[in-house]
């Protein structure tokens, strides 16, 4: 069986960092001149997915953007799911679910599960019930295949007052931020592959100051980092190399507006020329 | 227009604290001869609904128990959730979305926007991404007369290393807790209405030490509280006024197994019972 780290280190090599988001907001839905509804937002998804195919190597549908039009919504996302999968894209639902217990199995099975209408090749998580109630997830997530993306330190500002707090049981003096916990933890289900990248990722926006959330390069290496903030939300693709360093060869970045709001006539030629952009930065 | 926090106090005084978790997961499914499916989630959930009405003020369902089915568990719950507002229960969805910017509003018209197919009365909320993440949705739930639940204290033992952090934003001397910098945020959406129970409310587990998560009577006066860990998880009804004290007065209990694990006969006598005992626990 193929790793999900493994599927993206091919990715990766192949294509580059970018991670096209499927994001089918209103303002995008009327400047494509679709319906604002599910048949808009799937109409979107499955346009975004073909400009995407042999052009970038992952894209990142928004769940919110979907669920917002209830199971009619959820019917779309599924086509577009599907599609994506079948086009051989590698497919991060972002869909930011964390609970507990069989409620979590519950989330796992929806977004991870095989033959899942809702099926993707990987999720992202977020960790405020605490990182290790995940562990059974993301174990279960690399044995079959899968992957997750657990949040870490997010791109907003607003996430510093949780994602930067120290962590009280340690030493006083050698104390955790709470994102370099989160972070640790999912590192520990990518150990035992020396040199390669693990299936279990954490969410670094990129224009974050890793140093305040204790996210090291030691801390991150070997683990699937996935960045949002690149592109409308102000980072550059030339930027990549010097924001990540030691870590960057195992960076997603993640554009969505900068993308989709030239328009759908004019996507594909964007997707691949922000694609270029990623490899020229990386020295590809 | 009544707010949410009227509605909840109104059905705290007439049925009591108890609240029903409407929760299908594999082993009551079939428990109560149903099919494990989005078709037996949807009439389990019906049947949940029909045991509640008249015996108790507040049902919650759990989404992610109807999400493992894809658009067609969505579906079922669409049907729950309008069944339960049908039949004058307050619903609380269980979903546990956090996210910024437009996504949030995704995630806020999704649950709680007037004719959304998957319309609730009030949705459960996570702050990983920061409370002031949550803020134009908090603020906009409490003018359209709908609530949320922001997670401060989840009952599971594996949410202390994040939610008793210690945020280090003030002074070294004078730290906040993570939950309690989640609960002051949340509270202060509710001011101006004093002695009164304000919309918007927080998740603190039954069985945890609120003092290590700094979440003093002070802190929570005034927010009503979603408290999960009673029933099978632990806490007695007895104990509500010991465990919440000052606070005990809107305090929301959830059961959820200890209620339906008595199957589907016996489901309407056992909420009336723990309805009961949660309203002799509070001398009513």
């Amino acid at each position: 069986m193929t790793t999900f780290g493994q599927r993206v280190r091919a990715a990766l090599d192949e294509f580059g960092p970018l991670c096209v988001g499927i994001d089918p907001h209103t303002t995008l839905l009327d400047a494509w001149g679709l319906d604002v509804s599910a048949q808009g937002a799937g109409e979107f998804g499955l346009r975004v997915v073909d400009a995407a195919a042999g052009r970038a190597g992952i894209v990142k549908p928004q769940v919110a953007f979907f669920e917002r039009f209830g199971s009619a919504g959820y019917a779309a996302l599924e086509r577009v799911l599907a599609a994506a999968r079948a086009a051989g894209l590698i497919v991060i639902a972002d869909a930011k679910r964390g609970d507990i217990d069989t409620t979590m199995d519950g989330y796992a099975d929806a977004w991870l599960g095989a033959g899942s209408p809702l099926e993707a090749d990987a999720v992202t998580l977020s960790p405020y019930l605490g990182p290790d109630s995940l562990h059974k997830t993301l174990a279960s997530a690399v044995r079959s295949g899968k992957g997750a993306f657990v949040l870490a330190a997010t791109s907003n500002r607003e996430g510093l007052p949780v994602q930067t707090a120290e962590v009280v049981d340690g030493a006083a003096s050698d104390r955790e931020r709470v994102a370099e916990r989160v972070a640790r933890d999912v590192g520990s289900h990518n150990i035992g592959l020396p040199g390669s990248l693990g299936s279990i990722g954490v969410v670094v926006g990129a224009t974050v100051d890793r140093a305040a959330y204790g996210l090291s390069d030691i801390v991150l290496a070997g683990t699937p980092i996935l960045a949002p903030g690149f592109g409308a939300q102000g980072a550059q693709a030339g930027d990549l190399p010097k924001l990540f360093g030691y870590v960057a060869s195992g960076v997603i970045a993640s554009e969505s507006r900068s993308i989709l709001a030239v328009g759908a006539d004019r996507v594909a030629a964007r997707i691949s020329e922000r694609a270029a952009a990623y490899r020229e930065a990386l020295g590809g």
